[in-house]
């Protein structure tokens, strides 16, 4: 492998402490918290510098991530590994659950169920993953999403459920 | 925050083209191919770099991922990200089936559903992702796997379901 | 048990020979079938009068199914069994898929994935479970369910990955 | 169709109150409860007499179910209906979890995936769906099932995750 090659292969990143969000988490409510990540008064989590993917749009019960595939997501076989829609749905179902949410109440992902439609390919462009709730109940919610390009075509859909953790009386 | 931080806080990570491996799955069988990435003769996928885990173990039928959680992984709530389960599934489910597909037949994963059980936390060891084929068939595939760490406490298992491209006459 | 309480508890029913709709299912497009089984021009499956459920509405990529839970449903403690909504889901997924496909083409479903919401009770009335297609390629297709009471209220919502078989050069 | 195909074609059957048992379960262990089933002194829940499947072995953490495939369980396609299997699986899966939970525990079914691997069709005799225990936490748990002929031939398999209620300081 050339020099050249190498140097073309290669990033740095850098991410900020993750238990900063974790104590504003406790405070403030779901929604608050994610708009204030997405005003960038929250540093993002290190998993979205690593993966290069953010929060784009946050309001009650939706919420969308966006990511541009890059060659650093590839699998061996030449396509966008299937963790990358994988690792989006999760943050977009969890953050359409968390939004609901008010402060000093707590979820969980239980599962998630990804179906994988089409490989995502590096210079696609941005693709946008759209969470939104379907049910969010005293002690369990649900979920689904859909990973889609700029056109509107889809690569992946995915559903969760996640358990709520209520202090008594709320 | 403190350039201190700022730098401890930084990963560079390089990576080889991903077309290479994908040219060389043409022409190996599924356990040929994995044996050569563990005997690091074909180069590990990009991703196996950005998220840091590597191929460990493959033999007919069963594969095992490996990755040292750390802060790198973090979602924003204090805890690793969901996402990096759920890729190691889609790794070692889907390398457990390769392993058992003769040269010239593909396959491709069309759903995972992952099972979160506890949260990976930084600075806790290796964990290994251990996946086994449930039922290999002409057209379909499915197989099973287990997150687990070095005393053998589960973190998440997950199943998934993959399709299977053979050529006529095979 | 008095005699009088087994007099109330028991039902009797009878069906079809199943081998009937299958020979027209070679004939008839996947929607042409399903019309006519509504019109009642083919004999409902076997399982619909287990169950006493009925295919009510079919249009090109969707289905619904209906269904009055009674006491003959019920699980062991106390409330309508999750496979009835299950078996349901598994129709309606199936029959929105299978109103796509064109005569020659068949389909077999690979999974089912069902989040069960609220409990159905007997006396609540008919529950319909509508099914719309998500995705429907050359070899795969996707679909998602839900079920509800008339009110629209949720009792489960579902997901499902079929695999399509057709013939060459189609 | 003809009278006698008609009268070959009907089934009659009875059930007990469904309350019975939903007032026992509030006084045993989950085993316990399943234990006096299978003993036959508790009556079995009547959707197993309208899909005709029992409980048949049962200890901490593993659950047994039986049923012979019949013509009643058909679909329109000519085999059986996927939500007989759909319902073993969660009948199995469910009281898996139940069999290890103390008295004054309950438990709901949040998800079941189903995958299906070969078609049950009718005189092929009689099939076991086998489950056991994954995970059971304070607040979740998580099964595994297979469905198996007599001679281990699997035709399918299935995951669950059950919440779990339990009094204040259990």
């Amino acid at each position: 492998m050339s020099i050249a090659q190498t140097a073309e292969r290669t990033r740095t990143f850098s991410w900020d402490d993750p238990m900063i969000p974790g104590q504003l988490a406790r405070e403030l409510s779901g929604l608050e918290f994610l708009q204030a990540m997405i005003r960038g008064e929250i540093p993002r989590p290190p998993i979205a510098y690593t993966l290069n993917f953010q929060l784009t749009e946050i309001e009650e019960g939706r919420a969308v991530f966006t990511v541009e595939p890059a060659e650093y997501h590839y699998n061996p076989i030449g396509m966008v590994h299937g963790g990358l829609a994988a690792t989006l749905m999760d943050s977009a179902l969890g953050c359409a659950i968390q939004s609901t949410l008010p402060a000093g109440v707590y979820y969980s992902t239980l599962e998630i169920h990804v179906n994988f439609i089409r490989a995502l390919r590096a210079n696609m462009g941005e693709v946008r993953c759209e969470a939104e709730i379907i049910h969010v109940g005293r002690s369990t919610a649900t979920a689904q999403a859909r990973l889609v390009d700029a056109e509107g075509k889809l690569y992946a859909h995915s559903t969760t459920t996640c358990i709520i953790f209520r202090p008594d009386g709320d």
